[in-house]
C-alpha cells in the first residue's frame, strides 16, 4: 500500500501552470502584482491539474503521539498534556480549533499513539493508535520498522477514509516532539544537534543544553541512515510524525495541495521527500517556525514559507493560515476581471 | 472638524493591554506561541479599550483620484484606467473585491478626485470630488491648502457616514499615484527621490530615471514643508491621499483598528501621523510593498508589516489580508480554552 501510494506520485502539471500564469497576466491589475498570492495559486494549478482549482474542502489533520524521550527531561510540559490536549482538540477550545473555523477548515484528529487509552466518544477521533508513545529513542529505536511503516499507512488511511478534500492541512500535537523532529532535521541536513534544536514549548536554557545532548545521545545509539528515511523515522521518529508522512504522501499522491505547519510537520515533510523527492512540489511551507531547525529544513526542500509570523504552537495552526491566503490565490485566478471582460486599457509605457 | 477629530485621538489603553495579555497566558498554547496573532489582539485591545474586541464589520475604503503629474510620462498606463477600475470595482472584478469578498470585508468605493465625471447609479460609489484630478505637482502646487483641507474632511465624513465599523482598511487607487507618493516619503523621511521611488505599476528603467526627475523638480518647485503636513498634501499629494489621511484620523478618534494597505496608503498614513502622532498606535501596517519606498516609510513611523507577499497592487487589497489576520488574532484571544476550562496541565519546566 505504502509502495502503491508512493507509485502513484507525478510531476505536477506544468503545462498547465504556464496557462494558469497567461490567465494571471490579463486580469485587471499590473501583471505580477498580486505577487505571492498568484504564485500560490499557479501551483495549485499545478498539483490539481484544474486550471480553475476550488478549494472548497479544507481539512486539517491534528495527529497527536506520545515520545518516550519525555523521560528524558526534554519538554518544559508533563507528558498529560497530550491526551488533554486531544480532550481540547475535541471539544473545540484549543488554538487549532479557533484558527481552522476562522478560514473554514475542518479539523480530523488522530490519535496515533497517545500514551493512554483515550475517553472519548467524540466521532471526531479517528484512532491509529500504534503504540501507547514510542520507546525512548536516547536508548533505542523509537520504534520498529514494522511500526514506522504502519503509521505511515495509517496515515494515509485516514487520509482516504476523508473522502473529498481540495487542501489539506498538517499538524501535531505531541508532548516532546520538537526533541525527535530536531534529530530528524539533523540527519537530513547534516547540521548539528545544536544548530537546528530550539526551545520547543518553552524551556531554560540548561534543559536546552540536556535536550541537546539526548539528541546527541540519540544519533548516536541508533545511527539513522538518511538514505533510508523508514530507519530514521523508526529510530529518532514518533507515531504522529509517521501519520503525517502519510497525510503528505497520500496528498501528492491524490493531486491535493498539502500545506505543512511548522517544526514538526517540517521533519515529517523531510521524511516523505526522501522517500519520493517529487512529493516536493504539492507542498507548501505555510509559515516560519521560531524553532530554529525549522527554517533548515524547509531551505533543504527548497520550500519558502508564506507567513512569518513568529508562530511555535503547533496543531495545525500556522497551516490552517497558510490555506486561507492559498485560497486567496485561487480565488484570484478565478474570480477577477480580465482587462477584456471589464473595459480597462491596457499598458501602454 | 479636522480639528475636532484631531482632538478625539487618546492614547491607546495599555492597562487593558496587560490585561489582554494576562489572559493570552492563561489560553491553553505555550505562552507567547502565536506570536504576532498575540500581539495583534493586544494592540486591538488596546486602541477600542475593549477586552474582548469583536470585528464584525470590516470595511475597506477604496479612495480614487488623477493626478496631473500623468501629463510627464511618470506611469506605465493611460489615466482613462483610473475611472475604468472605478467601474471594474463596482461591478465587483477587481482584486480588492475578491480578496475583500474572502475575508467578509465590505469595499467602500469613494471618487475623491477623478478626472472625468463618473456615469453611474451605483449606490456603492461615494462621490467627494474635490476636483477633477490634481494639478501637475512638477509645475506647481497640486492643489490649493483649501482642497486639501477638504479632502482630509471628505474622509471622515465618508468614514462617519458609514455608521457601525469594527476594523478599517485604507485602499487606493489613482493611475501615477505611486509618484506623489514616493515624494511624500521624500520629503518626511528625508531621503532622496532616487531611494524611495519604485517603478510603480511597472515602468521601465528611462521611465524610472524621469519619475525620479520629476519628483526632484516638484520638491524643489513646490518646497513642501515636513512640519506642517497639509502644506505637504496640498503641494505635492493627491486627492485621494488627503482622503485616506482623513479615514486614518477618523479611525484613531473613533477608536477603531486602522489597517493600512501599501506605498500609497503609507504615504497617507505619514501625512496623518504628521497630524497627531498618537495615530501610530491605532495603526496596522499589513503589508511591506515591492514598492521601494514603503519599508522606509513605515520604518519611519515604527511600524512592522504583517505580511510579505511581494504586493504592489494597491487598492486595499493587502489591507483586506491583514484585517483577516488581525481578526484572527483577536479570535485566539476571545475563543479559546484556558488551562483551567480545559483541565490542561500547565508548565513544569
Amino acid at each position: 500500500m505504502l509502495r502503491e501510494t508512493i507509485e502513484k506520485i507525478k510531476q505536477i502539471d506544468t503545462g498547465l501552470m504556464e496557462e494558469a500564469q497567461r490567465r494571471l497576466d490579463n486580469l485587471t491589475k499590473p501583471q505580477g502584482s498580486l505577487g505571492r498570492l498568484e504564485e500560490l495559486a499557479k501551483q495549485v494549478v499545478g498539483i490539481t491539474g484544474k486550471i480553475e482549482p476550488n478549494l472548497e474542502r479544507k481539512v486539517i489533520f491534528t495527529m497527536a503521539g506520545d515520545h518516550g524521550v519525555v523521560e528524558e527531561g526534554v519538554s518544559a510540559y508533563p507528558k498529560e498534556v497530550t491526551p488533554q490536549m486531544v480532550y481540547n482538540f475535541l471539544s473545540g477550545g484549543a488554538g487549532i480549533n479557533v484558527l481552522a473555523k476562522h478560514v473554514g477548515a475542518e479539523v480530523v484528529v488522530v490519535d496515533m499513539g497517545v500514551a493512554e487509552e483515550l475517553k472519548t466518544q467524540n466521532s471526531k477521533l479517528k484512532t491509529k493508535k500504534i503504540g501507547y508513545g514510542t520507546k525512548n529513542m536516547a536508548k533505542g529505536p523509537a520504534m520498529t520498522r514494522d511500526e514506522a511503516i504502519r503509521a505511515i499507512k495509517a496515515g494515509i488511511e485516514v487520509f482516504e477514509e476523508e473522502g473529498k478534500i481540495d487542501i489539506v492541512g498538517t499538524g501535531d500535537m505531541g508532548i516532546a516532539n520538537t526533541t525527535p523532529s530536531s534529530a530528524i532535521v539533523a540527519v537530513f541536513t547534516g547540521e548539528s544537534p545544536e544548530r537546528v534544536t530550539g526551545k520547543g514549548t518553552g524551556i531554560d536554557d540548561v534543559s536546552w543544553r540536556n535536550k541537546v545532548e539526548v539528541i546527541e545521545r540519540a544519533l548516536e545509539v541508533n545511527k539513522p541512515d538518511p538514505s533510508d528515511p523508514i530507519d530514521v523515522l523508526s529510530k529518532i521518529g514518533g507515531f504522529e510524525i509517521g501519520g503525517l508522512v502519510g497525510i503528505i504522501l497520500a496528498g501528492a499522491a491524490y493531486k491535493i495541495p498539502v500545506v505543512i505547519d511548522g517544526f514538526i510537520s517540517g521533519a515529517a515533510a523531510l521524511i516523505a521527500v526522501g522517500l519520493e523527492p517529487k512529493v516536493k512540489d504539492y507542498l507548501f511551507a505555510s509559515h516560519c517556525s521560531v524553532e530554529i531547525g525549522h527554517r533548515i529544513a524547509l531551505n533543504k526542500m527548497g520550500l519558502r514559507p508564506i507567513l512569518d509570523l513568529n508562530l511555535r504552537l503547533g496543531e495545525g495552526t500556522g497551516a490552517a493560515l497558510g490555506i486561507n491566503l492559498i485560497d486567496a490565490g485561487c480565488k484570484i485566478l478565478t474570480q477577477m476581471a480580465t482587462f477584456g471582460s471589464a473595459g480597462v486599457s491596457e499598458k501602454v509605457r
